[in-house]
């Protein structure tokens, strides 16, 4: 715990699935033992924002759903891409073929159109068909200058019922079959983690992000000068949950 | 046709799909026009050989459904990779969890078995869901050393209704969340031309490789030093066809 010695903490950005909770297709999913209690004692003793990748469900969604799984925390600090990455489409005039989540087709209801000059992908799971990758691959293969947004870019992510693919590797598929560009938005772009300290009136050097996830979470933040810790809970199977970690931060 | 001066020709290879005809999902498909003359032509004049990634019927399948539209050929002579890849299988000990076309599946019935330790995809169209790729990503992240095996790795093909995503891309998908390593048999593979090229009594410097895929036929073919012809027809939506190459080589 050397580091936290050099520069004190005095804000934690989390994660939220497989940190706070594992998510389930078919229910609320389930609080990861002792997640509750150590968001309430983070929120008593410093600043706390939740930085998720999630696109499958609304902000709103996403804050009631946590909130009736016993967590204390509030709407306004939970930042999801979906609505950075509308703003991002409006700014450029993109039109998307979407490639998202049921549950998250009305956060795009602003930015579609006719004749679709991108594409935007987001953990879509069971959206993710032959049929609607083959349609996307096609809106693709007619442009001059192909381009894909993502919403995240994970290779997987903790399902109650076992690792799920994430929206990374179908986006490697339509780039490899069109050589389009990508643009990830979310986790681990810079600017996602920077909305959410600058909301909390910090700089990178104060705030501590804990995550599951080596590429999203941990790289993302370390590759831009943001401390982090890995989770071994979520993909990973509980070993270090973020009750223990904050015990051995006081300790 | 400088290249053709050097060395006589006394054999062609020629890809099926998107030379000989375009597929349909259903249906028999369409023969391109002058590519029944031109297979007649050069079977008068030359040997000749088909290799085809085609994995979504038998060869059997696949010769009658050619003769059917026109062709005559020999189902000897067609070389597609399902039989290489059930050998590989057996000699590696290998079980595939198959993501493959519904076609396909009986080809592979004597290499499939009880907990899979290994992928094998072909172009499986609709077989590729959110489901099935999950199973099979749940299969590679429980492996030591995860495998994919691939019956060629097309970027896409060109179906009567349009282009369509090809084994490739879904098969990146599948390494880029599980870091699994990739074998492919059937072309770019060098084993897989060399087996028709033999079949002819011929060497690779004695034969012309005619295909529409930059990677699989062209590319294949010249990284091995075998002379390659792309086509635009199939996924180039038709400017040289077969029949005028053959006018231009007589020329």
């Amino acid at each position: 715990m050397e580091a936290f010695r050099c520069n004190p903490v005095r804000g934690f950005l989390l994660d939220i699935t497989g940190v706070l909770y594992n998510s389930s297709p078919n229910s609320l999913g389930r609080a990861i033992p002792g997640s509750i209690e150590a968001v309430n004692r983070l929120y008593s003793e410093s600043r706390v924002r939740f930085v998720s990748n999630e696109s499958s469900e609304s902000r709103y969604d996403l804050a009631k759903k946590l909130v009736k799984l016993g967590f204390n925390l509030k709407e306004e600090h939970i930042f999801t891409p979906a609505p950075i990455a509308v703003r991002y489409l409006k700014q450029h005039a993109l039109r998307p073929y979407l490639l998202v989540h049921q549950g998250a087709l009305k956060e795009f209801a602003d930015v579609v159109g006719e004749e679709p000059n991108c594409v935007l992908m987001g953990d879509a799971e069971e959206t993710f068909s032959y049929d609607t990758m083959n349609q996307a691959f096609r809106v693709l293969a007619k442009l001059e200058d192909p381009l894909i947004v993502t919403v995240g870019f994970g290779k997987f992510y903790q399902r109650i019922d076992g690792p799920c693919l994430d929206v990374g590797g179908f986006a490697k598929a339509l780039q490899y079959a069109t050589d389009a560009r990508i643009i990830t938005i979310g986790k681990p772009a810079e600017s996602f983690f920077m909305t959410a300290i600058d909301d909390m009136g910090l700089s990178k050097e104060d705030v501590v992000m804990i995550g599951d996830d080596i590429v999203s979470d941990i790289g993302g933040a370390m590759n831009v000068g943001i401390r982090a810790v890995q989770l071994r809970t979520g993909k990973w199977r509980c070993s270090v949950v973020l009750m223990d970690f904050l015990i051995s931060l006081a300790a």
